[in-house]
């Protein structure tokens, strides 16, 4: 994928400044914004998002992964109570007789309830969905309500951290291979949080809704999240505060080790756990040659209520660093974590199947490179088309459409004017004005002669071959370039 | 796509069988219906899905259609009055604040929708993507609530024919190069139609309510289809005879010839124009070579409302059809036709922009293929892994680990088993069971003589090389196979 490389400083402050205005306000020209808060995909956009979606999927099928696909609404009472405090930005649909059912609001809870219903034990599956979320795209700036999410989850029974250093493995494959610049890896555990919040003495009762405010970090100061748990969650000074000292933490397996010796921490069960899991994952991560990319971080826990162990969130950085200077965050491309009660809680006898995935964030990243392109003055093909009939006579729509018919049965990808009497400038304008690299030209004279005449696009030169060597020829020329 | 085969006779007798059966029946192990009337799709049937996909989407990249995406939900009124009788079965979304939403019946209005909204006048593109009716799925049978739609269309102003032969070229490649057998494309004339029930004495309120009627006859006999004019649409007995005498013709262009010399149809001026255009499309569909695939059918009628001129349905024949027999109709697989209005609609002036399409029936092609595959037992494999790294020894997890960093750096597909210590035999038995051709085997002796065994799962050679080929060796092997 060349469109996709590293930008000047410069350039990278000009996209940083369009990422932070709602995507409504660069909308030009094909597409518009709908008012219900979403959006047309141009065929611009999805040349662009046909090369990402492919990368990403072709890396998911060079880990094992099998596809999979669910409906897109789901009972309602299969998404109710999975997601935490946004639980209230699902699309139901209106009760027309028959069961209540709402959009899926991702592909994760979907794929738990495939596992209970078929009784799947184990299952390395890739999903690639839309998914619909009532935000309000004036509010949460540069999403919409309709996007597309990319899935990767491994389920099953295995050793522990074998399939979550995998899933950090592969968001790494993926950042890299799409060229977007640096990146880290925050990783952390729910039982790290959840002791963390116990030890500090957060009342177990309000761990989930400490955990969501704790999820805004990268959005909102410290200060602000301290007030929203103190004023709106009643939470007491003194224990935000403790919090506060943990979440400043983030480092290398260093800080794990750090992190045994901790007071409080160390006193806590589930915490030790967490870290004896994240020491192993480091040990995994460090043997796929990736550990320079992850850092153990305290400020990350993620506002999903279904995760249980290991969580973890890839942000681009600011790019170059300059020595000294804290990189900046430009948000969450993508996130996962471990899992191991929600397929359960599908299941009539509450089995539990563990499971660990990531989700990589494609629209933000679909945003970035078309962003990128913009900035560059890159222009896209938005088809694929090879080659081009045309005539400069007057008459010759029986003849093209023969000649059309040869390469369209060969495989070649080909185009002309639905018009009985186009001019030739306008044929060759066209083939300009679209990227397409060949014109074949059929007039009297060729066809006297059994002839053809092939132009190139590009250099204007014109070579004249026999009729019955069309495609060979076509074909040779194509394989050349 | 070598799975797609013709069959022996009694293969498609079972197949038909089959398909006359509602498909919740065949439902069996990985794949449960769910009761609101979807299904998940099961990694099975997302390969031969794939297959399907890239097939139908090559061919409408081979004739320069761009792609494009709309969300799956329009505004209500977007989508209302557009699909005649069958509006009733529209999902619509909660009124939970803002506009009134359902989710999209088809694709052709949202492209129309699209074209109006941005003023494109001119546009050839494909769409691939879901779309949601609320029909009983236990009436009509085969079907889901939830399904994919293919479309190519072509949007513009050009001279008469010429895309719309272009359709009809598409629909033959697509059904010819997915090998479903024998098929043939009936053709018709909105105004033929139209011109058929103004000569027959239908009033012209009724023509929509009839036309509705007469699209039933590929399910219903003409006795009942007659029934339903007569007793349910107060159709007078004598004019739904005359109608039934016309749509017993079908033929080649001969027939057109044929109608031009009809005492009534040569009088309505709106039929003359129609089948002055279906002589120039067969003058067309001749030159493409498919005119022998081609059907003028005066019982061809389409349901939905918004169709102005040809329209075009393709069905799949029993194959071979012996000397003298009827050939049976196993149903539409692809159908379209041209909407010169529709665009107009959504037009705050009423600017029209004529089109022409047509939508492949992916669903019923599925099935036909799976079913087919079950015939004749064939298995697919769900992933494409090339490579499985096994050892035969405890404590190898870490150089396992490192090996297999390797081979996905390479871009080598690449799985082992999350397990610390497995058995030998389950590793060799996981790769026989998922179809995975290459193992590489590292342990002690490997590890201190510094090479690798690549072992062939079918024939269970073995051969040792040096480490550092490891990639390049494999490569190789990949390439020749």
């Amino acid at each position: 994928m060349p469109l996709l490389g590293l930008l000047p400083r410069r350039a990278w402050a000009a996209l940083l400044s369009q990422l932070l205005r709602p995507p409504c306000a660069s909308c030009t020209g094909a597409v518009r914004c709908q008012s219900q808060g979403t959006r047309d995909l141009s065929p611009q956009h999805m040349v662009v998002r046909e090369k990402i979606l492919d990368l990403v999927i072709s890396c998911f099928k060079r880990h094992g992964a099998k596809g999979m696909d669910t409906p897109a609404f789901e009972l309602k009472e299969t998404l109710t109570e999975k997601y935490g405090e946004d639980s209230g930005l699902m699309y139901d649909l209106k009760d027309q007789g028959g069961e209540l059912l709402s959009l899926r609001y991702d592909l994760t809870v979907p794929f738990a309830r495939y596992l209970a219903m078929n009784k799947v034990k184990k299952m390395k599956r890739y999903h690639v969905g839309k998914v619909w979320r009532r935000e309000s795209p004036s509010i949460v700036q540069g999403r919409y309500r309709e996007f597309c999410q990319c899935d990767f989850d491994i389920a099953g029974q295995f050793d522990p951290m074998i399939p979550d250093a995998e899933c950090l493995k592969i968001m790494c494959e993926i950042l890299s291979g799409l060229q977007l610049g640096d990146f880290l890896i925050k990783v952390n555990d729910r039982r790290i949080v959840d002791g963390m919040f116990a030890a500090c003495g957060v009342p177990e009762s309000k761990f989930r809704a400490i955990c969501s405010s704790i999820d805004k970090l990268d959005k909102m100061a410290w200060k602000d999240v301290r007030h929203e748990m103190v004023a709106k969650k009643g939470l007491a000074p003194e224990v935000a505060d403790r919090i506060g000292d943990y979440v400043q933490c983030h480092g290398g397996v260093s800080l794990v080790e750090q992190m045994f010796q901790d007071p409080r921490l160390s006193q806590n069960k589930q915490a030790l756990e967490g870290l004896e899991d994240l020491k192993l994952l480091f040990e995994y991560l460090t043997l796929f040659g990736i550990a320079e990319k992850i850092s153990f971080d305290l400020s990350l826990a993620r506002g999903l209520d279904y995760y249980t162990g290991v969580i973890y969130e890839a942000v681009l950085l600011q790019t170059p660093t300059q020595a000294g200077e804290e990189p900046l965050n430009v948000g969450s491309v993508a996130a996962g974590g471990r899992y191991d009660g929600l397929v359960g809680m599908f299941d009539p006898k509450g089995h539990k199947v563990p499971c660990v995935g990531l989700s990589i964030g494609v629209e933000r990243i679909f945003y970035i490179v078309e962003q990128r392109m913009k900035t560059k003055g890159e222009k896209v093909r938005t088809t694929e088309t090879q080659v081009f009939v045309a005539t400069p006579q007057k008459n010759f729509l029986q003849e093209r459409l023969k000649l059309i018919t040869e390469l369209w049965d060969a495989g070649i990808k080909a185009e002309m004017l639905y018009k009985n009497n186009p001019k030739l400038l306008t044929q060759l304008h066209y083939c300009e004005s679209t990227g397409i690299p060949l014109v074949v030209i059929i007039g009297e004279q060729e066809l006297k002669e059994g002839i053809i005449k092939i132009r190139s696009v590009a250099s204007r030169e014109e070579v004249a071959i026999k009729r019955e060597n069309l495609v060979a020829e076509i074909q040779k020329r194509l394989s050349e370039s």
